[in-house]
């Protein structure tokens, strides 16, 4: 039998602030090829609270659809009291990455990550100014 | 000390289209049985971007209140720009799976899915026909 | 090489029903220095359908946002057929969990949660009474 492996990378890179909607999938395929596992799953966490990680079929529609579903359901201009607090107006933001998550976690089998043919893996920036980021992804397999 | 194991199942199954609220809870605890591990956690996930897993729980008046919910933050209707490009009309079913997420973690201990008396894991069908399911269970435990 | 282990553990707390927002971060890194691992993840899970779990700025201003911003998308009143059903008038609570999600998965490297400098691990309580609580801890990790 095989034996379990724990293997933590990083990703990083840049975003254009908030509404950018940018596809990891191939970053995190090209990951799990360079640590040769088979079979397990990879966690994708973000670490902070003003962005957040989901899968969705990556076209141009879509990648507009989403912030403009964000804005309806949490604008960027109300009366928010951790704005009244800090005076950074990016309330919305936070409590963004509140409903969306985090993370998200994908299993793999025969080296590829199972996702569906029009699923990727994306990091939503919420922040309303461009960020410098960094995704966590933590593997666990044979 | 016991080895750590790696598994990698499916299920299969048909919807009814959007709307459609299944109950995993049963199939899952089986595969578990089958496996024999007794303490871990269970990923299920969906491979495909418009259907989405969460728990809940399983009783009449939730099963017509979720999908309510779902039209009500995401309605079936509008002018998304994902419907623009493709006629497919299922821009909803993209949002709605963005939002809910692909994926749902559960923890076992003593071979039994730690669960709510009342909390069952649900797979929630947000395409507008009838489809061909399929869930990966991606087992890690002793 | 190290061997994996795999570690259930719980915490218990009580609640002061809808709207509460409980910082649970300090609790699952004390769980994480006893077990002495140093990389993997943890599993943070509610048995239950009427919370939920997921990270934020834990700030006075948001801990007001939060529950805001639920009661906008789920108010507390409305038709629902499960209240219809049961009586309980816990409806919302049961949406709520079912959009926010059972449970977070948190990456730790050299013994410690990998999380940004302003997120914490939050417990929201949904249900509109008082609760004793229970949060499944499921480490695997070496």
């Amino acid at each position: 039998m095989e034996k379990v492996k724990i293997e933590n990378r990083e990703l990083r890179f840049s975003t254009h602030g908030d509404g950018d909607v940018i596809d990891l999938t191939n970053r995190v395929q090209k990951v799990l090829d360079e640590l040769k596992l088979t079979k397990g799953t990879v966690t994708c966490f973000v670490p902070g609270s003003t962005a957040g990680l989901t899968t969705i079929e990556y076209e141009p529609g879509l990648k507009k659809d989403l912030p403009i579903l964000m804005e309806k359901l949490i604008p960027k201009r109300s009366n928010y009291h951790h704005n009244a607090t800090w005076g950074d107006g990016n309330a919305f933001s936070h409590l963004r990455h509140a409903l969306i998550g985090p993370s998200v976690t994908i299993p793999f089998s025969d080296g590829k990550l199972i996702l569906g043919t029009w699923q990727q893996i994306v990091f939503l920036e919420f922040d309303n100014t461009p960020r410098k980021r960094k995704v966590i992804l933590q593997f666990i397999g044979i």
